[in-house]
């Protein structure tokens, strides 16, 4: 239904063709950042992130590990991955920045299908930061190392002067180790293919939105932070090899940017079916109140399940058998076309592009 | 020369050992952090930094890998080390914050007698942060970490609101392979072992200092920001094993602080002779103007070495005969009393105590 000539002739193509082509050969083109400064939206995990990351990072660090941009390096048994945390405020309802920082680094190599092992803990702290508070933080990421079966082997503490921080910036890494022969990539996934997402989505970004007070929302929801790599083995060990294509938890951007990386990577297509997402009611009505879609907000312990087909029934028992994964669900399928985009059937009937994030409507997330 | 036993009668001590002995017993109470709030000294890699880590990470995180506090963790064959970067200016004579973050980790795992191979790397950007000083950062990554054998394999870019930042800091990590059976660490020091610097000391620290502008004085320094791993690689492929005890890069708190640390944690003391110590004389002279002591100003390619006596030839012509390690000397050697001191034969023949540093008196250099 599109064509990679530009000599082709638009005519031939429907309305709806000739959008679709739009979107498709613009991200064909080199990613190229135009910007001549660093926005929030650099930051946010869509468009300009990726740009950013393609443009001058990849550009500059260019090899065969960091070129799949997948949530970790794998080489060998080796799984090593880092993120660095920002999120404000530094305590919210369900978490904080320490455990918040133990989990992402967990689940991006449990998303590699490894076993975490060690962490490390980079920590940037402003001057004047209280140590209660730093104290705080440290409990949480040893309560949330300890639940994750990993420990903090190594670290590094730097003071910046006050106005050059907000409190205290948290890098971790993580390495773990895969099983040999495990595979996962989102280039993987095919037609035909389950996508299952492991519990309600947009918990965290709600929750952390609400916990700035700059709403005058009340509302009973907290982070959904939480560590998921004994989900993901008992996904693994319970399917078939190579059934599960791959794993991607939906941080920064959302159910929405990891469901536009696994269709753009892969060539596909992804469809989503709007009633089968599952958003708390407290959660959806919030997102109303703030104008912000729950496909774009982050979640920090749920993660999309890319399966064969056939394997359906095995992966959504697997996961429903463990208390991560309780209410796991199918959301939608991969199809054939139009390749590199996802849609949306939506509650009415239509079906919209689910596109990817531009701007960045929730800045410092985690 | 010094007792255990609090009951002991201070009469019988020389106003000298009572010094000492006053010293020691500090050290021996278990560090507690008793400020409320962070202070710069805490990020300052001396005393504060030391209490801080003990009292606070060390005290959540515990765990046998961690508890070294070596410059990396090594498990099995796998050494594991990070570092955040937060200096200012981020461009300076010989370097940019970009080397100084690879620099800086390929020297962690060179430290611990690995064999860099992979680093991440955290980005966390201030909002309107110029792309091109982001370009010319990762250029100069990517130089880096040709330069020392490694590649950057993963990452993670966070962006923050304008004022809660300084342009860019960052958060790399490490992984390499250290060989088996190969130990290194501070408490393998004994006496009898001699104690050899690299190089020219207090480099980094000082052009960082005048880089900044604030002092108007002009002088031919340049950062000593480099790789050490091949430095290393030599050295212990060329000393007997066990000959060489330990390696510690001199960074944050210069070659005292390292120097404290290993003679703390071996139980020895360390005698320094000021006249063999290399200081170039525009670093001697830029000390004195910034009333620096050389020996606390920060080195970000200069490593001290710690072998047996009877190696020391071989470890100098090991070290001689690389580029990095042209100028290595020997600066002192280890000595049974007092433990957990350094001293120092000053030039004008009198003996004075080098103590960790306390307060920060060059802050953000690394």
């Amino acid at each position: 239904m599109t064509t990679d000539d530009p000599s082709a002739d638009p005519r031939t193509l429907t309305r709806e063709e000739q959008v679709l082509d739009r979107i498709q050969r613009a991200r064909r083109r080199k990613a190229k950042v135009r910007d001549e400064l660093i926005t929030l939206a650099h930051g946010a995990g869509g468009k300009a992130t990726r740009t950013l990351i393609e443009d001058v990072f990849l550009d500059a660090f260019r090899n065969p590990l960091l070129e799949p941009l997948a949530d970790g390096a794998v080489t060998g048994e080796l799984a090593f991955t880092t993120d660095s945390f920002v999120v404000t405020p530094l305590f919210f309802p369900g978490g904080d920045i320490g455990d918040l920082a133990v989990n992402g680094t967990v689940n991006d190599l449990a998303m590699c299908g490894a076993t975490p092992a060690h962490l490390s803990a980079g920590f940037i702290l402003e001057e004047g930061f209280p140590l209660a508070d730093l104290r705080r933080i440290t409990a949480s990421m040893a309560t949330a190392a300890r639940a994750a079966g990993v420990t903090i082997v190594t670290g590094d503490t730097k003071v910046v002067q006050k106005g050059k921080a907000d409190g205290c910036y948290i890098t971790t890494a993580g390495v773990g180790v895969v099983h040999p022969g495990l595979t996962l990539t989102a280039t993987a996934a095919r037609a035909g293919d389950t996508v299952i997402v492991s519990g309600p989505i947009g918990d965290h970004g709600v929750t952390v939105m609400l916990a700035r007070g700059a709403f005058d929302i009340q509302a009973d929801v907290t982070s959904d932070t939480a560590p998921l790599n004994t989900l993901t083995a008992r996904l693994l060990e319970t399917c078939p090899e190579g059934a599960v294509r791959c794993l991607r938890d939906a941080t920064r951007g959302g159910v929405a940017t990891v469901l536009n990386e696994i269709a753009e990577s892969s060539g596909t297509a992804i469809v989503l079916t709007e009633t089968q997402i599952p958003v708390r009611p407290a959660v959806r009505g919030c997102c109303e109140l703030l104008g912000i879609d729950p496909l774009y907000a982050a979640c920090e312990g749920r993660m999309i399940a890319v399966v064969d087909r056939d394997t359906t029934d095995t992966a959504l028992s697997a996961l429903r058998s463990h208390p991560q994964g309780a209410t796991a669900t199918v959301i939608g399928r991969v199809a054939p076309d139009p390749p590199g985009l996802v849609l949306l059937h939506t509650a009415f009937g239509g079906t919209r592009i689910v596109d990817v994030l531009v701007g960045d409507p929730l800045p410092r997330i985690c």
